[in-house]
């Protein structure tokens, strides 16, 4: 844990935090913090900052924060992503928050077994502690706004505009003969909206009805990757080229 | 599995290749292959070809192949890697050999605990299925080569300039001013040597020795990753720039 993040709800007006369970734990135990100790602390969504130790006890820890006066600069990355496997999801999404994404929209797709909609994965009560635990790991506060479509072609047609600040959108697709580094000019200050398919790929209906709506196809050489692999690797090729993270 | 990686001694001079276990199960249950069907095939650190099913029975199946004059270019990306924990590496090995990485040396370092060396993931006959499992998946035939060394400073001071070809040598470190992208210019064709610490980073005395022998600090921004993510993005960034995978 690189960064306590704390829910705004938990700090009073003067900036005081007591905090139970694991994170003081975490804070006794692992970091062996003593009273005038300070820690790096965020506050979800918001400033990152300093806490300061001011009363530990058996069950609690009392920190004294002081944030900046504004938060971190949020990712200009969007992901819209075929649901991958539970398994592979699980394993993605403190990596997703780690890397840096803005939203995580998770849509069905021709290749995406129906079943994987009803996994505990895709629950907020399961995700958000691991998307937590991403931006703690990568010492962020912004936790990314996750929305599941169960209707691919609704979504594109009739939400996606909405959705998503207007920017570039990119298709990934193992060798398509225009790069990342093509497609995206060194500095480029636009929101990146990024579509990754399914294990098998989007099928041709997919592909011409995202080109339809403005996505172009890219990718980065001519490896077939894994979802979880393919994700990480398009998400900070896309940093490489905006600057970001 | 994207191509079937075979090895040379299985295939006989004219290309004839009997296949039994769990890949001809593969072929025949997954695949649902039949006489006179072609699969994308490769050797093991050879040429990619096309299999031509010519048999199949209850326990095998037959293949024709006809190779490919020449193998495919060979990764340009060496990683010098701080031992991770057994979890990790186990997760890694797959992942690495899809990226396409020449060499994989396992290196201890401070922050590295002494058990990791003893785990089962660093016998080649847990990693190869799994380094041949990421090959299958990206399609690639060519098998990373593996080392492991107990002793950081006999390895960068006595063995290193052996063992990697000349070329950049890099060390990633989060938040170095210079950024990937500016320490490699786009389609640099030197061979790259990456090195990636522990969790918790290279020592002091450890960054002054890789400096020492040529590395240079570079970043991908402010982000401290997990040692898995972070292999990943580094390994895709310097792709992106020598124009590989």
């Amino acid at each position: 844990m690189n960064l306590l993040l704390i829910e705004p709800a938990e700090c009073d007006t003067d900036g005081r935090v007591r905090l139970t369970g694991p994170r003081a734990a975490h804070i006794r135990g692992v970091l062996g913090a003593v009273v005038g100790q300070s820690l790096r602390v965020g506050l979800l969504d918001g400033a990152l900052g300093t806490g300061t130790v001011v009363a530990t006890s058996d069950d609690a820890v009392t920190l004294s924060c002081a944030f900046e006066p504004s938060p971190p600069p949020k990712a200009r990355v969007d992901v819209l992503l075929a649901l991958p496997r539970p398994k592979v999801l699980r394993r993605l999404w403190a990596q997703l928050a780690a890397l840096g994404v803005g939203q995580i929209l998770l849509t069905n797709a021709e290749r995406v077994e129906r079943n994987y909609f009803d996994a505990h994965v895709l629950l907020p009560a399961t995700y958000r502690p691991l998307l937590v635990e991403g931006l703690q790991q990568a010492r962020d506060t912004h936790l990314p706004e996750v929305s599941v479509h169960r209707q691919f072609k609704v979504l594109v047609e009739d939400h996606l505009d909405a959705l998503c600040a207007p920017g570039r959108r990119l298709l990934a697709q193992p060798g398509a003969p225009l790069s990342i580094e093509d497609a995206i000019e060194p500095g480029c200050a636009d929101r990146v909206l990024l579509a990754i398919g399914p294990e098998g790929g989007w099928n041709a209906f997919e592909v011409r009805l995202l080109e339809h709506h403005g996505f172009v196809a890219v990718g980065i050489g001519g490896r077939t990757l894994r979802t979880d692999t393919a994700c990480i690797a398009l998400i900070t090729r896309v940093h490489g080229r905006t600057g970001q993270a």
